[in-house]
């Protein structure tokens, strides 16, 4: 049985910007607590107001360095953020903790920066319904900006980073074949580009090949009248920090003119409800029993593994004993 | 529209070992074509055969090397090797495609060989029901053995390589923190432990580490028994490859004792079977449409992203329109 919890004491504390009362709401969505519900029914009145900016890149492009130079961007201007590192969920590391390298920073001590990273291995979808959760902690808590970001790269890392209102897609030089490194699959989440490492050579061959593939593709691929920036960085010495703050800040202002604020608020609340709904009917399957006493799930699987029973006629007999 | 097929004649003609129908009949599973289901019920009564080995480890340990050293061991002793090497469905690229370099090799010419990687971008989830259909084809075909490996190290690549019946988990030296590189997880799916590039320095250091992991982790975890055998190798001089094939006939002939082959079959199924079921289900909730023509995920969703209704109260509302 997991403790239970004060909500009510503990969203109040939140609130009032208490880091440990806000790293421990997180710590409950990455366990899947029993009261979650409540918890997220506590937070949703207060949570809407923060500005979610995703970001991701291949491993090495310096996701995590750029992070650090944005966090003392933002808090130049005021603004309090708060950083989601999402973590890969593999049984194989890949390399140090975004957030405990950015931790080790000069925003370790400061009130008005809190970081995180978050990893939810086993829960098969966790990130999906977690994700929006341990975001929703950052923004009732009162961070103006959360920055969510990968340390992996797997599909599901990339699709919650990709539902935020912008997101920023890495690149640089040096990175096997270069733009090459990049599937065609970024332009779609991509509302700004960052070639970072721009004082190395290819950085211009990065840039060039990236402003080709962006004429080639579809214009409205993220919405109309929005061209995809690119911004060129180099992170650990600030440089291009205060450009990728000034494309952030006309994505922000181009969302607010074309309502795609709500667009994407809505299409992140759509994955959200629907991960959740999904996670539910998952418990559920096997909860089913038939007339034996079995799950349905074991039954109609032990009869697809014994060749006399094909996988979508076993679905649909689950689904069937779903409805009732 | 996707374009109509014969499944009958496409099923005979890959039963029949040519390769070009069980790449297409792949390529149908990878695009999710609507005529699945009917393709598994047609493969259904001829699968089941096939011993189906997964390979995971982190980038970089040798999976590729030591899968093309194991297709020559299995060759050698007669038996046909169908190989499925998963792709990270990742936007960002990790490498050549390991199922590519395998192919240029002395297996390329050989008819008793079949490789193919699979991605599935684009499809949340979309792995865990698309790899065991991959897998079936390969099985009804009548290969042998199925090596089924992981390119990424996403949570669902290794979730699905280790529903295998037996689980390979390549480590080596020089890989970050030797062992602290893999997490504790794959303690948890590993039947068999290959030290690669073990003429290397920090290969003792790997394999003592690892040892000390398995003796301090409960012994049933992969079932009673079974102690997990590491082998040690060196995959370009094919060094190792024989202690891995016996490794793996061991393991073969523990489960057929334990019966634990059927209780992998059945895990195995029940994961595909669900996996179907939640993407009909995804589907369906797209569709549920409410009072107003408006599908119920939109206007749940709806309420959530304006701070009226928490996101477990919506994904209650989406089981209950589900229920009728």
């Amino acid at each position: 049985m997991a403790k239970s919890v004060d909500v009510g004491e503990l969203v109040d504390r939140a609130r009032a910007g208490q880091p440990r009362a806000i790293g421990r709401l997180i710590s409950l969505v990455e366990d899947a607590h029993p009261q979650l519900p409540e918890i997220a029914a506590a937070l949703v009145p207060y949570a809407g107001h923060a500005r979610i900016v995703g970001l991701t890149g291949p491993p090495g492009v310096g996701k995590s360095t750029t992070t650090a130079a944005l966090i003392s961007a933002l808090r130049a201007s005021g603004a309090r953020v708060g950083v989601l590192a999402v973590d890969p969920s593999s049984p194989f590391s890949g390399g140090a903790l975004l957030g405990d390298r950015i931790r080790m920073t000069e925003h370790a001590t400061d009130s008005g920066v809190f970081i995180r990273s978050m990893a939810t291995r086993g829960h098969l979808g966790g990130l999906a319904w977690a994700s929006p959760q341990a975001i929703r902690v950052l923004d009732a808590a009162g961070f103006d900006v959360v920055l969510v970001e990968t340390v992996g790269v797997g599909q599901s890392e990339v699709d919650v980073v990709s539902l935020a209102d912008s997101t920023v897609v890495l690149l640089a030089p040096g990175m096997g074949d270069g733009i090459q490194a990049a599937k065609a699959g970024v332009l779609e989440i991509a509302d700004v580009f960052v070639v970072n490492k721009a004082d190395r050579d290819g950085a211009d061959l990065v840039e060039r090949d990236l402003r080709q593939m962006i004429s080639l593709a579809r214009r409205e691929i993220r919405g109309p009248s929005w061209r995809q920036p690119i911004v060129r960085s180099v992170a650990p010495r600030g440089e291009g920090v205060d450009e990728l703050v000034a494309a952030l800040d006309k994505h922000r202002d181009w969302l607010a003119a074309h309502d795609e604020f709500a667009v994407r608020r809505q299409r992140r609340a759509e994955s959200e409800v629907q991960a959740i709904a999904i996670e539910r009917l998952r418990a559920r399957f096997g909860d089913i029993r038939g007339a034996a006493g079995r799950s349905v799930l074991s039954t109609a699987a032990g009869r697809v593994a014994a060749g006399e029973l094909d996988p979508y006629a076993a679905a649909d007999q689950m689904i069937a004993a779903l409805d009732g």
